[in-house]
């Protein structure tokens, strides 16, 4: 009787850890969407009913945030887990960039690791729809890195100006105007192919959300890893035809209704196929909303700034976690992208990667009972410097300086006196505490070389990085 | 054959109109809170899960304006569903003074129809638990306008200084500072009764809330209506023992959260009573946050400015409407706490008030079938001036002022050019639009100026009220 209970239980246990194993991931990933652009987070007049649905049913995280305020680092983090800087990922030397161009020689390194990979040695059938930004020489593209699809544009939907001139102007004039697609020779690529040159922006969003379904209708019976990295609501914006004109909030709202439209695609296709209380969505942004151009960009909320800077309007950005046994909540603790690729591995019984630094932490617990995140700190860089860390409630600001380019460039000011601000109490950062609290801000200047030490005596490769691939 | 049909039908028109009939009204209206204070309405760290809850399963208006930035003008249009200037609730001619204070010997005139007083007439219950503000001589009391019961705080919580002097450098220095309940000897009031003096402040919500329970429960049976003045979150902030300091946003999170769970409270028993199915509970602020106390007041989110000014961030709020046969959505539609008053008009089958302009509209048909909101203007007055008008989605400012008093008194400064703004496009109010619309300038002036005729021809009690209330 006793050895039956056990074969039983047995049963039981391998019942459950196959139910991990069979998770399935889906990653949703918007370009320079701001921390107010969704209902359920804010926004007056930006319908996105499958979203709210989604951190209704779900967990909306209201502290969540990505890795880097500009885009290629803060992709690069959230396939890695690992800060940019231990990537490399950081612009060049000069700091005459930030992200990588039409002419950058580099990427990826192969040395690194993303969740595809992972997934993939696990089992897993992967795809990436969208964005990369991660290198587009045949070596950096995602199949080189663990994707086995791949549909999308390579960079910035804003970058092979065909007439070389920034519009910058053109934007501040009218809400609702849109640019000829056709100004961008932007590809398109399939797998490692350009299929389509200049691709045809304004049914880019429809085209992706398409692919997505697509993906998941063939992969119905696999475990799968589907990364769909949404080229919009990056500059220029378009939306197709079903959309433009429709919303409230203008060619922007009408860019992230479309969307979230095809959110509610993907939903119903899991849900069609049954295999929605098996498959996590994680919705979140690149980075905070690029405020210089007007409507044609974000809204950071409550938060201060945006995009490019290291105000919480840079990084911090919506975080929605849906499906599978995610226990419905709005979680308050820390969290970020780099969190996603622990997270994944350990839901899917993945084998951890321990022959580096990881500096994401597994959700695990929060998104299946609601435990406290255990994340403590976010650190804010611009290219190769700590311009800001928090650390719990407490946010201290050493370097500050406006957001880059738009509408002229910036200055970066060391300050003499740090600023600090209680991020529960403040999330607004207009309140500095800093006079009343030294011993905050010592405490946080010695997390932060202890991360320097960290970086340099633990990743020996980061120093060939840096000098390789600039 | 045809006759018992008839008769049939008969019986269900008289079953549906019974049932409006005994639709029960509730209305909470906190004090001072902002666009931005709750987690439906995009707040990181304020949990108000009953709040949300309620606007996930009724409605969630993003548009919704109290009728002017201070309170006592305030509380008079949403009683009477007209502009303060028609009541003359607008403060001294000289304009010292912006609301009533202790000293203050008017109040609403007798000549003004409550809500209370129309619901009384057709048979409602009705009760006002919470701050008043509208006359606290006998004769501008709750009990001679409409009211059955009264339970509460006359006036601000804030008054009755027992030193004289204002502590306001005192909230600057700690965000948990608790005032002593003492310093302040506001009376509490039961019907025209003044029971205890000074109130004990730190109970005031929780008592608050369980006066309304049991208010509920004493007419489960009658059809009734509410109104719940909650006297939090105006300065100076207390919660009670089970409250304090359990927020992570500090001591405003900690009264956000008491109202919240009262909130909770009142939900469960009319579930327990079986008559939450036709009870209608609106929840609104009198105006928008007191950004000058800092973290002792709260945030209007992504709208610029607060309380005081006419800016959105003074007169637009959170405004969720639940219960009844409100059908479930987020609303984008304009909407004001005076179309309270003929709402409920409507859906509780009293007769109309025909014999004054009112300034409500119903909004019966966007609650009940989601229908386009009719409302398509909203004043922002300060005092006996037109400031700005919302006309659809376009705002013009024609005068604009800063908040008053704290730091520091600010100037009026009359604009030379109008600024204009699209506030669906842009709800910050940050890009100015008047130089390219001069028309929809012009369509926004003609309106002013109709409506300033429409003030001094048809509502001839007008000048006799200012003058004689001052």
């Amino acid at each position: 009787m006793r050895k039956l209970f056990c074969v039983f239980i047995s049963f039981l246990i391998i019942s459950c850890e196959n139910k991990d194993v069979e998770t399935n991931f889906i990653v949703i990933f918007v370009d320079d969407m701001g921390y107010g652009d969704l209902g359920s987070y804010g926004h007056p007049t930006i319908q996105t009913p499958n979203l709210d649905k989604m951190a209704n049913e779900g967990q909306k995280w209201t502290q969540f945030y990505s890795a880097s305020s500009v885009c290629t680092p803060s992709r690069a983090a959230l396939l890695t887990g690992r800060l940019p800087i231990r990537n490399g990922l950081i612009g060049k030397e000069d700091n005459s960039s930030r992200v990588l161009f039409p002419d950058s020689e580099y990427g990826i390194p192969s040395s690194e690791i993303t969740i595809a990979e992972k997934l993939k040695d696990n089992g897993y059938k992967t795809a990436i729809v969208g964005k990369w930004h991660l290198g587009h020489k045949i070596e950096y593209l995602p199949l080189q890195h663990g994707f086995e699809y791949y549909y999308g544009i390579p960079y910035s939907n804003d970058m092979d100006k065909v007439n070389g001139s920034i519009p910058y102007k053109r934007f501040m004039k009218n809400p609702n105007w849109v640019a000829d697609t056709k100004e961008y020779n932007v590809p398109l690529i399939e797998n490692n192919e350009i299929i389509e040159r200049p691709v045809d922006q304004t049914t880019i969003t429809k085209r992706y959300s398409e692919k997505a379904v697509e993906f998941i209708k063939k992969n119905k019976k696999n475990k799968f890893f589907l990364y769909l990295a949404h080229s919009l609501p990056h500059i220029p914006l378009f939306a197709s035809k079903d959309f433009l004109g429709t919303s409230k909030a203008g060619l922007y709202g009408d860019v992230i209704e479309e969307i979230d439209h095809g959110v509610g695609m993907i939903i119903n296709e899991l849900k069609k196929n049954n295999i929605d209380k098996n498959t996590i969505i994680v919705f979140t942004s690149d980075n905070g909303p690029w405020l210089p151009f007007k409507n044609h960009g974000g809204s950071a909320g409550l938060l201060r700034e945006g995009k490019g800077t290291t105000w919480e309007g840079g990084q911090r950005v919506p975080g929605i976690f849906w499906g599978g046994d995610i226990k419905p909540g709005i979680v308050n603790g820390l969290g970020s992208t780099m969190d996603i690729l622990p997270t994944f591995l350990e839901i899917s019984n993945s084998s951890p990667i321990d022959d580096r630094i990881l500096d994401g932490l597994s959700l695990k617990n929060t998104l299946f009972s609601l435990e406290e995140s255990k994340r403590e700190k976010v650190f804010f860089y611009r290219e190769r410097e700590i311009f800001a860390l928090r650390f719990r409630e407490f946010k201290a600001h050493f370097i500050i300086k406006g957001a880059y380019n738009y509408p002229e460039k910036t200055e970066k000011i060391i300050l003499k006196n740090p600023l600090l601000y209680n991020l529960n109490l403040d999330p607004s950062e207009k309140f500095d505490i800093a006079e009343k609290n030294p011993k905050i801000i010592e405490e946080i200047k010695d997390l932060i070389n202890f991360h320097k030490k960290d970086l340099i005596l633990k990743d020996d490769l980061l120093q060939y990085r840096i000098k390789n691939q600039n």
